[in-house]
């Protein structure tokens, strides 16, 4: 008889010693600045030049010496002569000597002689006699060379998830490609229960009893999303060669394998015993967490198997608990902050003592509050909680969950709903 | 001379009066589930079918007639005879009469008759003698027919951003195609001083007063990242009918168009007059936001022109405040919710009533505290503070910024560093 997990592994004591023995490291490639967004960067990048690389005028205006305007005001302007006119991007033809201006456009460069930027605002003009009206210190409006970037530093480390303006100012330094993990998680989904999405009748494979395979859509986006590269590999029988022969195949082909389902207690527990007969060590054979409780890991050449529950919000979360925490490892990259929200809590939420439960909730603002509504069904499989809902409310392992009433901090999946 | 923008609109009146006016709506594109991540749905998902179809076990154990267990306990068990084994997805073959039990996986069918599993933790068995040591009660175990989705009811509302768990409850109704907004945005970048990266030697351009198109980048990636579909279209000179001839193309063939630069006041805000010579009205020259107060917009047969300003972070933030609110609007999608965290001010902030600032800040961790650091640079120029900060602390109009020591929120681009 099974006795089922016989311990279970604390969430964060899984992470630990999972990360102690995923030593493996994924493949670096070089992508176009365009293929970059949300890669993690596999190299140090560091500026090869100064940025702006010359002094330029940050407003629209004219470039002075700025001691000609000292002592300058309304009622006493300093008066200048106009020498012409300079865009951003042309080479500055004339050098300024005292008492003289050049009109300038936003990032023109500063023409020789000039140090400063007096803005239009500040003048009046007529002919090529300029007034100024009110000094400008030096260096006044305008951008020093190096000021944005300074050759040689590191303007991004190694790890860093590639965010919109971390691919422009690689852009504004001339930099085309960048060299990112390349971080390739083969998926297997394990059961002789599913079918294909499109490959039989829908209705008529639910009435016989199979499942469409939805669990690979949630983890290769989730795996996208996060900036991993998945490839689908396919359904397997809940048989045990046929688990070993796919998970042995996966395991030499990718830098992580993930299987959903075939990791429960009972007869079909077969995953967990096809990564063991491969020689992989069989670090987590069940977790505190609910749901997701069977969801477990191994690792084999310092690569990780995570082999995930078939139940669909088990699995999801066994991908956020476990998985996402350890991909990122493997390529130095940080968890990113969540969008979070406080509410009152409409019904009393409870869980069990030492598990790390995930209550899915339904946020809404009803009269200038926030109120977190626990959504009624408890089922793994219950899927449509995390569509009907919009957020999760993490109950750590030492509450036994919160009271009706009690103010809960919870991860927001989308915004509040205005609607009670 | 001119005179600077005459009067400048708050960003809450600027987006108000856009979506008065931006009637056009995007086409729609059916997608593949697997391409359908961050897009949003175009049409309400109406569920073909009950999920699940029939009743299933929601864990592994035996299907029994609740009733027989009714008064059981480990010391006066029920004794049930085990008919048989049933797998998810096999058609049950055996119904239950009273006395009876079929053992199940998760998943599995209930047979005819059995109303109730109990979990293998419950039982001890011995050759087909089962002893059940625990009531269980009707449905006890058991996911009920249309539990998580019922057959006619709209699943995702129109609108709607796809998530990976939305995109595995489409699967799992057996839907494979979606369909979902495809808003095309050109963007087209002006600029005499523009060079695309790539195109020349960076050092030899730079150093020519030259700049790398970078702005590029950021905003295709921004539009990317929020599941719209950007279009570059190049560079085009600051050259009036230049700029109206490239404008009044790509408002003809996309759905919303972006230019970046040569919006600010002086002699190159050429954009904004190339719009009005396209007989588009332009609803907002100039806003009440820092940086990005050249930031403009107009609509022409419903359709919106963003006119950024060129400087980079002005780029971002004029994109963030005025075109991202319009372009959802588009969609009929909302706001997705922001990671924020509180902080105490290291640096007092300065900043101009009635404008909404956006300050760039360094949040950080010590002695279990957070601390806000204000990025020294103001130029919104300086593209490099979004990648040595990892937040924005936006200031809003009826504030001239926060003191010293003061707890402010901050919007959070990564995660708090830990280093002060």
């Amino acid at each position: 008889m099974m006795s089922g997990f016989k311990e279970l592994t604390s969430v964060a004591k899984a992470v630990e010693m999972l990360r102690a023995r995923v030593t493996h490291r994924p493949g670096k490639r070089k992508v176009r600045l365009e293929d970059s967004l949300g890669r993690y960067l596999a190299v140090d990048v560091v500026a090869p030049l100064n940025i702006p690389p010359s002094e330029r005028a940050v407003v629209d205006g004219y470039a002075v010496r700025s001691a000609d305007t000292f002592g300058s005001s309304p009622s006493n302007p300093s008066i200048l002569r106009v020498k012409g006119f300079l865009r951003a991007g042309e080479e500055p033809k004339v050098s300024l000597s005292p008492g003289e201006a050049v009109e300038v456009a936003t990032g023109a460069q500063l023409p020789p002689g000039a140090d400063a930027v007096v803005m239009y605002e500040r003048t009046r003009r007529s002919g090529d006699i300029l007034e100024v009206l009110e000094p400008v210190p030096p260096l006044g409006n305008v951008s020093r060379v190096g000021e944005d970037v300074r050759e040689g530093e590191v303007v991004l480390r190694k790890g860093t998830r590639l965010m919109p303006w971390d691919i422009a100012v690689l852009a504004s330094m001339g930099i085309g490609e960048v060299e990112v993990y390349d971080l390739r998680v083969g998926l297997l989904n394990v059961g002789s229960e599913l079918v294909e999405l499109g490959e039989a009748d829908a209705r008529e494979a639910l009435k016989r009893g199979l499942v469409i395979n939805s669990n690979r859509y949630s983890i290769s986006a989730l795996l996208t999303s996060y900036g991993f590269s998945p490839q689908y590999l396919g359904i397997v029988r809940d048989e045990l060669e046929e688990i070993r022969e796919a998970l042995g195949r996966a395991v030499r082909e990718f830098d992580a394998v993930i299987t959903v389902g075939g990791a429960s207690v009972g007869r079909a527990d077969l995953t967990v015993r096809a990564a063991r007969e491969l020689g992989a060590e069989v670090v987590i054979h069940g977790v505190q967490l609910r749901p997701g409780r069977a969801n477990s890991a191994a690792v084999v050449q310092g690569k990780p198997i995570f082999m995930l529950a078939g139940f669909p919000v088990a699995a999801i979360v066994g991908f956020e608990a476990l998985a996402k925490p350890l991909l990122l490892h493997m390529v130095g990259g940080e968890e990113e902050p969540k969008a979070t929200v406080k509410g009152v809590l409409t019904r009393r939420v409870t869980t069990p003592i030492n598990v790390r439960s995930y209550v899915r909730v339904r946020v809404f603002e009803e009269g200038g509050k926030t109120y977190v509504e626990p959504l009624a069904l408890t089922g793994s499989g219950i899927l449509s909680t995390l569509v009907r809902g919009n957020g999760i409310l993490v109950v750590p392992e030492d509450r036994e969950g919160y009271d009706e009433g009690e103010e809960v901090e919870v991860v927001l999946l989308r915004s509040p709903s205005r609607t009670p």
